[in-house]
């Protein structure tokens, strides 16, 4: 199945506890549909860059079936640029540059070869751009999955709210599910969340893992504990683009199969934080990432007798 | 096989955002030998307190088979007294009071019928006094587990050395890892600890899971997502001593037996989690602890076929 993918593409510079690079290549849907490609032959990129950006990664974005007819490039101006620095234990960081440029004026154009897409992942944009996508559809596809984050709950709610009931899987983190629903309990927070639309919620909490819920139920997928986390920038995205690149390959959203996305996402996502920017996502081959899954199956692996 | 529980047995007065206590009973000791009491039906409690302790409390620890030969009780003194105010999000708190009373010189005595026990599990105290129970015992116990926390690490760092030089599991939270071995990354922290002795570590990272490491080999544990939270006194030391009640009950001290107590620990210790103090575990029933640790099964249960 065919997956739309609509989010950055952007320059990142980053500093960790660990190193420090230059510009270097990077953004939402860079990170989504580089992991997507591992598990679908076509996406969709849908995005808006400047005459900035290098030509050779937008080859072998192609290279990989990633189709740019969604990619508006505008001529004389900047791509996007972020710049932080994340804080000794890599959970949290601080922005330092946030040049929005091409974005400013970014209006998401679906092309014509996209529109029959049957998984569209939404990476965090305003919610009215989000939703601008979801307009141009002409039929409903079959999952519609959204990320955000906690600055457009902060001053864009309404339309915030809007879009989440439009759509069928939530990715947030545990901070935002909870300035979300004004809940602690993130047991509460999902169940509050779902009844704004969602069929499913994901709540990402980084090192600690995730939460996959639906109404009924709720499964863990861990994160795997690394020897060494170089940049955990991306690791999000390229979640959201493993999970979404599998549910599009193998076309089934029940609770079940979206517990083996959950992990497959997981897996690709420790794969981007062991390396600054896409390094690690540019040169992986089908074993590496069977090794990994196999990781993370051993990970959690009991055999449980019940007490008598 | 007989297991020895050595700690505290005190009074707690806890604040937390969703309630208040006054003096109710609680002490690491308490509450492992009660996990463990649903596991073993005899285990050695050894540890002190005050002539101001319920009888009646005392009674239903023997009633469940908790051997109180160990247990010093000094007339006309008080027993150890702790209060702390938990932050919202519960992952932190702070102490407000502390009264060590007839904690201050506690020399605890190993009585003659624990002598054999083939488990120990010793609560948080200071190092010199873990290490005179050990040095109590006539032979090598088949599995000697200790937790300790940072306290100990920044007054009496050589003395905690040289105990967890001499044990086979150790439990400590995430930070605790870290400060405990200047390393960032738990993996590397925990190669470095199981260098220091211990056979097995456990790092508790409260509401995200726990982490068991031998040197080659990690399972992860989920927390299982409450939808209320309301005390998690004690979580720590039930989780120890539904651990410890289970390996001694099994008499099986392999990894993968060790994986299925890390999971009963959890189950136990998320209902300490429910209620103030040791409320939920005066209650439990089997049905019940079956039923939490099919929610553990259930949360991390995936079936996945690796990608072709």
């Amino acid at each position: 199945m065919s997956l739309i993918a609509v989010g950055t593409v952007a320059f990142d510079a980053i500093e960790t506890p660990f190193g420090k690079t230059d510009k270097i290549v990077g953004g939402a849907a860079t990170y989504i549909t580089l992991a997507a490609s591992y598990f679908v032959k076509q996406s969709h990129l849908i995005s808006v860059i400047g005459s900035d950006f290098p030509e050779e990664v937008l080859r072998e974005l192609s290279r990989r079936g990633i189709n740019q007819d969604g990619l508006e490039i505008k001529e004389g101006e900047k791509s996007f640029f972020w710049s932080g620095k994340y804080h000794y234990d890599l959970n949290s960081r601080d922005t330092l540059v946030t040049e929005l440029n091409v974005l400013e004026t970014f209006e998401p154009k679906v092309p014509e070869a996209a529109k029959d897409s049957e998984y569209v992942m939404l990476g965090n944009l305003a919610p009215q751009v989000q939703m601008s996508v979801i307009e141009q559809l002409p039929k409903r596809p079959k999952l519609v999955a959204l990320d955000t984050m906690n600055f457009w709950m902060d001053i864009a709610m309404d339309d915030l709210a809007k879009v989440i009931a439009k759509i069928d899987l939530l990715t947030i983190n545990d901070e935002e599910a909870r300035q979300l629903t004004r809940e602690h309990s993130l047991v509460k927070a999902a169940q509050k969340i779902l009844k704004m639309g969602p069929r499913y919620l994901i709540i990402k909490k980084g090192e600690h893992g995730a939460l996959l819920f639906d109404d009924e139920q709720v499964f863990f997928a861990p994160a795997l504990p690394l020897e060494d986390v170089v940049d955990p920038t991306g690791a999000g995205d390229t979640f959201a683009g493993g999970m979404m690149g599998y549910l599009a390959h193998t076309d089934d959203c029940s609770f079940e199969n979206l517990k083996r996305a959950v992990i497959i996402g997981s897996a690709m996502a420790s794969f981007t934080c062991e390396a600054f920017g896409t390094e690690r996502l540019m040169d992986l081959t089908t074993e590496a990432i069977d090794h990994r899954i196999q990781k993370f199956v051993d990970l959690v692996d009991f055999d449980i007798t019940l007490v008598e």
